[in-house]
């Protein structure tokens, strides 16, 4: 064992939801002491930067029952077991926006909050939107509302806290890198 | 209510830890129908994007239980009941660097996970670093080592997943953006 790695002694399962499970777990620390750590495992999610032709970012509004107020997102949406992120993330896009694409390209992936959770996230970039003819379906206990914004605009939803999320504020911040490199 | 929001019937607390609580909420969705909803409840966080004179970020590795490795990210950690943000940004610093500062500006907040956790982090820039003459304590079961990386390391650690978190891939992209724009 290295100067930093904990060793597991026992793991419990306090939860197992739709969403997430949560454990109690005893480690043995780097110093030989021992410890609790809370984890929350959750199955992964994705997260899509869809461009229109005149270069909006698709977002969503959602309410967010954590915090009890609605957000404005990038599209996104858990993994189902086994899927790979990318046919996750064309269809999360499908059914939460309306458009689809076959240009996908993956951006990059990230744990979101490494403390307690193990969430990946893995964020695509979608162009070449085309509008479905058939909306796809959400799932039946989702509702939200499109919106298309320029770059600035949504720097604008991040000063007014309306965009207040780590992914979408990476996602904008990407966009204002990649055009201010000239790309 | 209006077409997005979900009303709260009820909030069963499943778990109180150190770190997290856990509840289970049945709510009612715009729609008139019933679902519920698991909800992560975290004090809040701080993270430090801290340069030094060299123009090198501070980093720490540290072993991560939810994803049973080491990861390297920005200096971080939990506010303390009723404490400013800014108070456990200089705080934290000071423990997992050996750096202090007057320094610290606020650079974005934003939630982290918030499909199902409450967790908010503050994002400060540390400037004018200096070494403290006596090191701060840090907490009696955490344990990381210190590193100084130049921008294009840090992208070669996101791109190795030595780097792989949403506030450090921020950062990093923030530090990039900040240098392209020649401020």
């Amino acid at each position: 064992m290295d100067h930093l790695t904990e060793k597991m002694l026992s793991s419990e399962k306090l939860f197992g939801g739709r969403v997430i499970d949560l454990y109690l777990e005893e480690v043995e620390l780097p110093n030989g002491k021992t410890s609790t750590r809370e984890v929350v495992k959750h199955p992964g999610a994705v997260a899509v930067i869809a461009l229109t032709s005149d270069h909006k970012m698709v977002m969503v509004k959602q309410y967010r029952r954590p915090m009890d107020r609605i957000l404005v997102e990038i599209p996104a949406g858990k993994l189902e077991k086994g899927e790979e992120p990318i046919v996750t993330a064309k269809r999360e896009l499908e059914e939460e926006t309306g458009y689809t694409t076959d240009s996908l390209s993956h951006i990059i992936s990230f744990y979101t909050s490494p403390g307690f959770a193990d969430e990946l996230v893995h964020l695509y970039l979608a162009e070449d939107l085309k509008v479905m003819t058939t909306k796809a379906e959400l799932d039946e206990d989702e509702f939200v509302e499109v919106m298309e914004v320029t770059v600035d605009e949504a720097l604008t939803l991040i000063q007014n806290k309306e965009i207040y999320d780590a992914k979408t504020a990476y996602a904008v911040q990407y966009l204002q890198l990649k055009s201010g490199l000239g790309e």
